[in-house]
């Protein structure tokens, strides 16, 4: 198509996106593009550049700690590969946090009886002295036990918070009351004066690797070294903790903040060829924990995404509007990359009509959900029909930030559309040395694939909006 | 009983054994212990002792290394456990063996893409220089492909053996191709003048965490530095191999023969009442490899052999013959304390009128087989009949050495009988650090006690012997 001629589209259209909005008017989409997607689901569901992306960050570049060398190859890696696919613009947008730094980790049950423990220091954690500590131990069944306690029974002292070992669910209902604990645990044991914080790790696995995660301190001078168990090394403890008598741990953690890093979400579009401004927002996080390679978290996302967005990008006719991916840079200690995003556009946020990205493994999506205008349901539903052949069951009346990475942008306004995988596996593997290649199913994968591309070929063909504009969804209670 | 009359009876029984071995008079089992073998079946399947007992050892002592501190350790706990639990008898007989010990261990693709690997050394591997040493690998998908490249090919260099990924089968059938590559291609890479060794590990699961074991040095000062991959650590290396650049790896072992050690076999008895100096034999092995807490591997064969002697102990009226528990030194390395027993009781071994010990894990018993002289097998069908009821099928055409502690012994003409449990979970875990208690089910565990005392105290009431004699499975060719 001319120029003049996408040039006319674009200016009738958006003008008559602002008079549907102002008037209500319900946002759908066409018939032509129904047919459209489903013609590229089942390409998607032969389609194998989302495996071969993992395959290659995982195998050429492999751990992707922000801020470690790694996170710079894997930026050159995503550069090259978005290139490569031939995605019509490619470029960075910086974002800065504090660098922390994993070097050694050990620790050990010398009293009463002497045993290895398998643990792994959290983000954000404080190193002990050079040598380690050696003190004894005071164990808690829940965090508010710990809150409860005088602060003399703590201080000093090794804190463990042994929680209920986390079940493998669907939904992964059991990983918020855990993560909470070990977001929060730590820097509530430092107030109370404990020497150092442990807890049980939290997934549902029952192997002797231990899941990293990050905790916050708010004041990080006030960081106090702290730590995952194992599964079974957790069972250890407490079942020495059972027998009575004190027990005495050394804990030696070599790690920190070491300055601040100034990475980059790595952004690559497709560009639409009617509305090229507006576009539908996908990603995932670029950065993973260190132990693993970080197959499943997240490099099935930016996979995942970027896949699909290149399917489309394969297609004889582009859709109205681009598709932009988004490899985000340090999700994992504190969603930085999405919050430098959210930064950078929440003024124009409008132009992100819809967002939805991919941040939960490799296994099936079982459910969509969407936070959006009232006058723009009906083209949900559209999508969720088009979704269904997927087995990808719809709750309308469940919200949807659009995943952890756009959480940030969807507070600021974007609307949300939520593909909720099963997590059922994924806690078993999630931030351990077990987030590897072997965990992701090519089969389950192409599912994934399959339904961003169609969710986000429909919402960018859509005529009319889903309500993204400054302060949008604010009043928002729970979107995820 | 007063001493005399047990006397008299031995003498008349023993001589009337004789007789019948002698007339080939079919050896067989007298209804009342079928009865009573029966009730203990059901007793077994409702006590705990041997969960308490693995639960006892990896908890208050944990890995138990052959030669390590832990070793002593082991010992003085399963004494005292005899005791408490109030056997007749608790004796020791030395056991000496090459010690051999593991310090640390690790390992890094350097070229063409960094990337850490999990390994773990093999029982017998020596040392690499102190800084580890950094060479180019050559990779083969089996050891006669190893054995038949040029010498040239593989001198100075890294063998990697990529062995298939061992299937996770209830008959355990697949470990034995990979072990045999972990016990012989260490040694034959060394003769061709390789720098070092690594393997896939020989084990069905998924998990970062390398499966160890012995390998073979005839000549330990020829012993090269040999290690298993955790199997994801496998597949990322071959990924790399395939990607056909030159591949370097940096290895570090710290690990080696360190002089000799003198262990010993624990053994306690429960006294027979009539034939006090005949036994059925039986036990585990106390020691374990160091990465795990050796619940499966053999913490719980000591635990099933334990608990099933202890309740024959408990009857109002003891069985005719004794039971004679080991708990075996040294297994792991070389059935150390299998030839330790062989040895020392050879010129006797008829005493030891059956043998099966336990040392495939803690889920269910399978299949049972025997190797005894033909006219024993009426008996066997006997103690098969009352083992049916645990589901345990029988199969008479196999042979059945008694176990792995018990071959050496089975070798120099002890009669045996093999209980073959479950091996489907066994192969995931064995001989890495995820050996821990968790793996125990315990409802499986009791089936293998009710199994072991049902097939204990019918032997040792049997009307007949079982064919033990020296040398008399001699010619047997396949008795597994």
């Amino acid at each position: 198509m001319p120029r003049f001629v996408v040039l006319t589209s674009l200016f009738l259209l958006t003008a008559s996106t602002l008079h549907a909005a102002q008037e209500s008017a319900p946002t759908l989409i066409p018939q032509p593009a129904i047919e459209q997607a489903s013609l590229l689901r089942e390409q998607a569901l032969n389609d194998n550049v989302a495996y071969a992306i993992i395959e290659g960050l995982t195998t050429e570049v492999g751990q992707r700690l922000a801020g470690s060398e790694n996170d710079l190859k894997a930026r050159e890696w995503m550069i090259a590969k978005f290139k490569a696919l031939g995605f019509d613009k490619v470029w960075t947008e910086p974002v800065s946090y504090p660098k922390w730094v994993r070097r050694s980790e050990s620790a050990e049950i010398v009293e009463p009886f002497a045993q290895p423990l398998v643990l792994t220091a959290l983000g954000g954690s404080a190193a002990t002295p050079v040598d380690g500590l050696t003190t004894e131990v005071v164990a808690f069944d829940s965090l508010d036990a710990m809150k409860a306690a005088e602060d003399y029974k703590v201080r000093g002292k090794i804190v463990y918070v042994g929680i209920p070992r986390m079940h493998a669910l669907p939904d992964g209902r059991d990983y918020g009351p855990g993560s909470s604990v070990r977001v929060q645990g730590p820097e509530l044991a430092a107030a109370k004066g404990a020497a150092a914080f442990l807890l049980r790790s939290v997934g549902s696995d029952e192997n002797r690797l231990a899941h990293t995660g990050m905790t916050k301190f708010s004041d990080p001078a006030k960081a106090i070294p702290a730590a995952a168990l194992s599964n079974p090394d957790a069972d250890q403890l407490e079942r020495i903790l059972k027998r009575g008598k004190p027990v005495k741990i050394h804990l030696a953690l070599d790690c920190g903040v070491e300055g601040r890093y100034t990475g980059a979400n790595v952004i690559a579009e497709i560009t639409g060829s009617r509305r090229p401004n507006e576009y539908f927002l996908t990603g995932g996080h670029l950065d993973s924990w260190d132990p693993g390679t970080g197959a499943i978290d997240d490099a099935a996302g930016v996979a995942i995404t970027t896949a699909a967005a290149n399917l489309i990008g394969q297609l004889p006719k582009r859709p109205a509007r681009s598709i932009r991916v988004v490899a985000f840079a340090n999700e994992e200690s504190g969603l930085f990359g999405g919050f430098a995003y959210a930064a950078q556009h929440h003024l124009e946020i409008g132009k992100a009509v819809l967002g939805a990205e991919s941040d939960g493994g490799a296994d099936r999506i079982l459910k969509v959900t969407a936070s959006v205008k009232p006058e723009a349901r009906g083209a949900i539903d559209q999508i969720a029909a088009a979704l269904k052949p997927l087995g990808i069951e719809y709750d309308p009346a469940a919200g949807g930030s659009g995943g952890s990475d756009l959480s940030a942008v969807h507070a600021v306004g974007m609307a949300g559309l939520s593909l909720h995988q099963d997590t059922s596996r994924y806690f078993e593997w999630h931030h351990t040395a077990n987030d590897t290649l072997d965990k992701v199913d090519p089969g389950q994968l192409r599912q994934n694939v399959a339904a961003y591309a169609v969710s986000m070929y429909l919402a960018a063909e859509a005529e009319g909006d889903f309500g993204s504009a400054p302060g949008a969804f604010a009043t928002e209670k729970d979107s995820h």
